[in-house]
C-alpha cells in the first residue's frame, strides 16, 4: 500500500508555517510509531515544531494521535470517581507520595502512573524504590484490584500507554527538541489522558529548579495542557507553583520518603503540607467532592492507613528502616540573618551528583543519596549553624556536589521568593 | 576515547542562536561522516540551521570541514591554469557541454566534475550519456591524462570528493532541509573547491525553473558562494541568470547534445551562445587570460575539435546518430503575436514526465525524451503553428506532460522576461 502522505511534505508544511491537517498528523504519528517514518524525518519535524509551534487544533490532534498509538484506560468499572495529579518536576517534589493516599482516603481513586527522574529532578518511582521490597511494576489486573481495594496506585506506566510518546520522548532527548511547549504538553497530556482518570490536576513548576524557569512560560504550558485535558473530556486544573527553592527539607530518595511519612503522620514541612492539601482539594473538586476536607484525613490518620496499605500492596514494608548513607557532609550557614536564597537548581544538581539522580535512563540511582536542610527560605539562620547535610554512598561524590552549591545559599540578599502558588489556571 | 563534544549541545547552541565554534563544527561534520553522530541528530541540526542560518565564519568552517572529509585535488602538475563552472540548475541548461571544450580550446584546462539530474532540472552526465559509448566514470589517472591531453573532462565525481556532502545531501533530501542558502552553498562549494580548479564561475539561476525563484535569494546565494570560494583561495565570480524561460530551444538529453553541437559548429540559439561566451570570458578572466576571445575559438572550429576529442576520450562516438524518440507530439501556438511566456518550470516538468529526468536517484532516464520548441520568448508566433514537440519513448507519458504545460505558454500577455544576465557578483 502506498502511504497517503509523504513525510517530507509534512515536514516542509510545518517548516514553512503551513498548518498540518488532522490527517497528516494522524498519519505521521502512526507511521512513526509503526517504524514507517524514520527517526531522522521525525527529528526534523520536531525541530520544525520547536521553531513554528502548533495551533491548538493541531496540538489536540497530535495529542490524540499519541493517545491512539496505545489504549485509553477505562476505569468506570471501579464505580468510584478517579483523579490524578501531574507535576512538571522539581527539586524535593515528593508531593505525590502523601497526596495519592490522602485523596484515596477521601473516597476518590488515584491511578498514578509515574516516571523516573532524569537530570536534576527526581522521579516518584525512584523515591518509592527506597522503601525495602516496594515494586514499581504492577500488572494490569493487580492495578485495578489495588485501585479498588486500596484506592491508590503509584506505579510505572505500561507499554500500552501512549507508546508514541515513549519513542518521541527518547528522540527529543537526543535531538535538542525537549524544550518546546507543544511537545512538552502533548507528551504529558497523552499519558495522563490515556490513564483514564476523570479529573486531573497539573502542578506546573516555575523557577530555577523547574523546566519552565520563566513564570509566563509556565502559565503558557499550564493553559496549553488544561486546554488539551478539557478537550479530551478530562476535568483539568493547573496550579503554577514555586520552584525557585526546593520543596520541604529534603531532596533525594529515602529522605523524601521519610519526609512524606512525616506529613502523613500530621507533621512535616509547612510548604509540603500546604501544597499537598491545595492539590488534594483541586483533585477532589475536579470530581465534585467539595464536601470533604482532606486536612481531616491527614489529621485523623486515614491517609497514613492508605499509605501503609498502598506500600504493602506493592511488596513494600512500610515499617522497614530506610537505607542510610555511608557518608554525611555538613554545610554550615554562611552568615546570621534571614535565609533568602536556597537555589532549587543548585540543590537538585547537588543531590543528583551525590547519586540520587541519573544522567542516563539506564543508570541506577542510590536510595540513600540526597540533601537535607534545616531551614527553609524566609527562616532565621545563625552563622556557622549546620544548614545542609549532603548524604551519599560514595564520599568521592562530595566535592562536585559542593561545587554545584556555590552561590546557592544567600542570607539577607535581595532575592524575593515566589509565592508557593503563583496562579490557578482553569479552562 | 570520549567525544570532545556532545551533539545535543551543538544542536541546542545552533537552535538557540548561539554561534557554533570552529571546533564544534569540525567535530560534528567529521563525526557524522564517520557514523558517530546518528542521522536523527544531524537532521535536527540541519533544521536548526534552516531556521537560524550560519554566520560567514561558521559557514566557512562548515564548508572546509566538508572538503576535509575527502581530498582537495591538486592540479598544479598540469602546468596550465584551470577553471570550472557550476550552474545551480535549470531547464534546457546545456551550457557546460559547449563551454568546457570552448574554454579548453582557449588554453585553460576544465576539470568539470558533474552530477545527474533530479526532479525537473536535467543533469549534465545524463545528457552526455545520450552520446553512444560515452562513459561518465573516469579513473583518476585517466582524468589527469585527459585534462593534460584534451584540456577538458566532464565526468562523475569520485567518492573521495567531499564525502560528507554525499551523506548530508541524501539526508537533506528526506528531511525537508534542502532549501537553506548556507546548506546549498556549502554543498556546492565543498565539491567545487575540492575539485582543485584555480578559478570558478557560478551560474546562479533565478525564475520559475530555478531553485531560487526569487532574484534576491539568488543574489544572496551567489554572494555566499563567492565568499566561500574566495576564502578557500579560488578566484570566484557569479552570474545571476534568467530561468523564467528555458535556455535555447530544447530540454532533455539527446536534444540538448544536438543543440550544443550546433553551438560548437558556430550556430545554435542566440541565448545559449551568449551565455556560453559570457561564462567562458569569466572563466578565462578568472585565470588572467583576458587576452583571448572565446568567440574566435567557436568561429574557427577549435572548440568543436576539443569537443570531439573529449567525447572520444571517454569512449563516445561524436559522429554516431543520437537516439531518436518513438513518439512525437506537437503542441501549436494558441494565438498570433509575441511569445511572452514559455514557463521554464512547466517545460522542465513536461520533459521530466516524458522520461528525460528521474524522480529518484536510482531511476534510469531516457536519452531520447524531451521537448523542443520552435520559438523563444520575445519572438513572433502565428496561431496554429507548431510550437512545441514532445518527444518520448512511451506515448502513455504524453497526457501528463501536456498537463504540466497548462498555462505555460502565453502570447501577448503582460509577462516581462528577465534579462539573460541579471547580475554579476564578485568578492
Amino acid at each position: 500500500m502506498t502511504a497517503p502522505f509523504d513525510a517530507i511534505d509534512v515536514i516542509r508544511a510545518k517548516r514553512d508555517g503551513v498548518g498540518l491537517s488532522a490527517e497528516q498528523i494522524r498519519w505521521v504519528i502512526g507511521a512513526y510509531t509503526a517504524g514507517q517514518v524514520p527517526h531522522e524525518q521525525m527529528s526534523a519535524l520536531l525541530m520544525a515544531v520547536f521553531f513554528c509551534g502548533m495551533s491548538p487544533d493541531e496540538l489536540a490532534v497530535w495529542t490524540q494521535s499519541m493517545i491512539d498509538s496505545g489504549v485509553r484506560k477505562d476505569l468506570t468499572s471501579l464505580g468510584r470517581p478517579t483523579a490524578d495529579k501531574h507535576s512538571t518536576g522539581g527539586v524535593g517534589d515528593k508531593i505525590t507520595l502523601p497526596l495519592a493516599p490522602l485523596v484515596a482516603a477521601c473516597g476518590v481513586a488515584v491511578p498514578q502512573l509515574s516516571g523516573r527522574g532524569l537530570g536534576h529532578t527526581g522521579g516518584t518511582l525512584d523515591k518509592l524504590e527506597a522503601v525495602p521490597g516496594w515494586r514499581a511494576d504492577v500488572h494490569e489486573d493487580a492495578y485495578l484490584a489495588q485501585l479498588r481495594d486500596v484506592g491508590a496506585v503509584i506505579c510505572a506506566a505500561g507499554n500500552d500507554l501512549a507508546p508514541a510518546d515513549k519513542l518521541l520522548y527518547a528522540l527529543r532527548d537526543v535531538t535538542g527538541t525537549v524544550e518546546s511547549i507543544p511537545l512538552i504538553a502533548s507528551s504529558i497530556m497523552s499519558k495522563k489522558i490515556a490513564e483514564g482518570a476523570d479529573a486531573l490536576v497539573l502542578d506546573v513548576k516555575t523557577g530555577s529548579g523547574a523546566f519552565m524557569r520563566d513564570p509566563d512560560d509556565a502559565r503558557t504550558l499550564a493553559r496549553t495542557m488544561v486546554g488539551l485535558g478539557e478537550a479530551a473530556g478530562v476535568r483539568t486544573v493547573a496550579l503554577v507553583t514555586a520552584m525557585d527553592r526546593p520543596l520541604g527539607r529534603s531532596a533525594g530518595n529515602a529522605v523524601e520518603v521519610a519526609e512524606s511519612v512525616e506529613v502523613l503522620a500530621g507533621g512535616g514541612p509547612a510548604d509540603v503540607v500546604e501544597l499537598t492539601l491545595a492539590l488534594a482539594r483541586e483533585m477532589l473538586a475536579g470530581v465534585g467532592r467539595t464536601d470533604v476536607d482532606p486536612a481531616d484525613a491527614l489529621a485523623d490518620g486515614r491517609a497514613m492507613d492508605v499509605w501503609r496499605r498502598m506500600i504493602s500492596a506493592q511488596g513494600g514494608d512500610p515499617d522497614a528502616p530506610l537505607p542510610q548513607p555511608a557518608e554525611r557532609h555538613v554545610v554550615t550557614a554562611p552568615a546570621t540573618g534571614t535565609l533568602t536564597r536556597l537555589d532549587a537548581y543548585a540543590l537538585g544538581v547537588a543531590a543528583w551528583r551525590l547519586g540520587a539522580g541519573r544522567a542516563r535512563k539506564e543508570d541506577p540511582v542510590s536510595a540513600a543519596a540526597g540533601v537535607v536542610w534545616t531551614a527553609g527560605v524566609g527562616e532565621q539562620v545563625t552563622a556557622g549553624q549546620p544548614l545542609l547535610e549532603l548524604q551519599t554512598d560514595d564520599p568521592a561524590r562530595i566535592p562536585r556536589a559542593l561545587e554545584a552549591l556555590e552561590g546557592a545559599i544567600g542570607v539577607d540578599t535581595d532575592d524575593v521568593p515566589l509565592p508557593l502558588v503563583l496562579d490557578r489556571i482553569t479552562a
